[in-house]
């Protein structure tokens, strides 16, 4: 290459699961079936409600940008969601739409990191949120974080970890890949331990909506940065629409950088968006979400049963973060091997940092129970010839 | 605001003209009338055979992400599109479909900049490039550039400005706010002098097809970034989608980017967007081209005739990028006046640099051709009566 390259993208890694999936696709065009357990979209299509309204969207010639930070009745139904959802009152000024939660993620850090400064953040976690870091000049720390801690960061993490180049700490609550949540007085003291050195939290709420026997708070309580999207509880992964809620203050900031980085989010996933705050849409989520619950009820023992260990029960996402030490010594192998001898993806820890990455896989229920039911059948084939 | 604020915010201007259409609307709701001559964004809907193809897609499901660099077909269809209208081979592996040029734009920044490194742009130039280096910690360096160079950056202004930091240099043909083409041999030139120097050439073409009695190469016969979108000539602004060519042996680094950053671009837009490449859509496409042709040779001469200087003859895009000094002191102000008292809305030459931005306006042709000779007939009245 006779160009530059920037020094960032060798810090920047591919998804591993990657290199999987392609073998996947090749295993599936030679004829061979696999059961997939890695996938972290939802099987489910949009639901009708939304597709008709982005059909309708269309039909009308909605095609022409939007205000950067989005739509205006849809600000204000995403606030509505907020009142209805959590009984809490957010300014639709602070709410702006985004090109995906990875626009919102983009948009959090850019306003806050300068390069050279730290964030921190828990490994395992969602791994692009460190090269999002990584490509501002940031410096992503990855803290390890266990099951002693239902894999969160704690505030203790921040009095341990906190540096004079540090300016915000990121949580996922759910997470990905452990499915776990932070509990609200948690947030709590994760937020006041934060702004008492000065910093931002920044809550990923993605998998908000997919919990399961629990309701939890959202951090839009807080001063927080708090990301969310509609792909994941909403249904709407392809249509990449996502928002950030910015503390009162940054209003104007974000404004002007949404303006100048993305124009504006997709028009018609806007207008299909407005429809996800409909009965009829939420009576479909709420359906999924049922699904999911029973999806999760069923895999988690049947994994425990072949030997994997999952130390801190899941309440939420779609995911189980499962160690599989007991049977294997390293995860990538393992699902190397599971790929190719069993015909069953997953996705290994490496994905999601480096903190005993080896020793786990991640299962996605993103796939029909009789699907995960043959799945759990060809690993305990796998698994009793003695690999 | 007790959060922190990266520093970048501060170097990233909104865009002045919001402020005029926020004037604008407020005006309008309250019943005046106002001619706008100030939209970067074309007047036409989205091509019939564009949304029928959404609308197919919508109602096929096809909901989910794509590949990350976007989808087989559509990558194929562009490099059909350079062999068909180029007569340029392009592999579409080098081509990475993006959410919007906007997303292209960062794509190659973010490949190619490091913090503290500097990117040479011509000023008056497209203001987010400007803002996007910010965002990844490089420089901007504005170079001037007057009517006896049509507006581009030439080899000698390589020669004069690169620096031991600088490793890129943006260029727009047409170019946004002026119209103006690199000729192909002072393009040649421009790559030459930026190779020569180990350094990166990022072309925007997204302008291009909308070049009137001229048919410009296209920098895909360099090695340079190129950087399209669907927004301008394809009609698709509020998709938002676009694409990026990378020289060989970015591909890789292009890709674990695009997975981290975007995830992948908009699905149902990815698949109406291959529509954009049938005949029936073409044949639409070519008769705005036509249309944007026939405005743009009445506003010229009226303009002039009202006093207002176009030093060089645009030959692309649809801005006439016009010199007022002779008829007002400072072009904000005039910008203002025009608003409040003629009842036209035009952006100030300050959205687009600072060299001899107060002596131009930005006069957009998006609007049609009865709108344009009210809003002639306006300003005429305007400085008629002697302001």
């Amino acid at each position: 290459m006779t160009h530059p390259l920037a020094a960032r993208i060798a810090q920047i890694e591919p998804f591993h699961v990657m290199e999987l999936l392609q073998r996947a696709r090749e295993l599936e065009a030679a004829g061979r079936s696999i059961v997939h357990m890695e996938i972290g979209e939802p099987d489910f299509p949009t639901a009708e409600p939304v597709v008709a309204a982005g059909i309708r969207a269309l039909q009308e010639g909605r095609t022409v940008y939007t205000a950067a930070a989005g739509l205006p009745a849809l600000r204000e139904a995403i606030a509505g969601h907020y009142l209805d959802r959590y009984g809490q009152a957010v300014d639709p000024g602070r709410i702006f739409v985004t090109p995906g939660g990875s626009g919102a993620l983009l948009l959090a850090l850019a306003l806050l990191v300068e390069a050279g400064q730290e964030v921190l953040l828990p490994d395992p976690g969602y791994p692009c949120n460190r090269h999002f870091v990584r490509v501002l000049n940031g410096i992503p720390r990855s803290i390890p974080v266990g099951p002693e801690q239902h894999y969160q960061l704690q505030a203790a993490d921040v009095v341990r970890h906190w540096g004079p180049r540090t300016v915000a700490l990121m949580a996922a609550s759910p997470s990905n890949p452990t499915g776990t949540l932070l509990a609200d007085e948690e947030l709590s003291a994760l937020a006041a331990a934060v702004r008492e050195r000065g910093g931002a939290l920044i809550v990923d709420e993605i998998y908000h909506g997919l919990t399961y026997g629990i309701e939890p708070a959202s951090a839009v309580r807080l001063p927080a940065f708090v990301v969310n999207s509609f792909s994941k509880y909403f249904g709407m992964t392809g249509w990449r629409l996502g928002w950030l809620v910015v503390p009162d203050g940054y209003q104007r900031a974000a404004e002007k950088l949404a303006q100048n980085v993305f124009i504006s989010a997709s028009t018609p996933a806007q207008h299909a968006a407005l429809a996800c705050f409909t009965d009829a849409a939420r009576t479909v989520f709420e359906e999924r979400r049922q699904a999911f619950a029973v999806r999760r009820d069923y895999l988690l023992p049947a994994l425990q049963d072949l030997g994997f260990r999952v130390h801190t029960e899941p309440q939420g996402a779609f995911y189980l973060y499962a160690d599989c030490s007991g049977l294997a010594k390293d995860s990538f192998e393992l699902s190397r091997r599971l790929l190719e001898e069993a015909g069953v993806a997953v996705t290994p820890g490496l994905d999601f940092g480096s903190h005993a990455a080896d020793r786990h896989v991640r299962f996605a229920y993103t796939n029909a129970l009789p699907n995960l039911q043959e799945g759990v059948r060809r690993i305990a084939q796998f698994l009793e010839q003695g690999h």
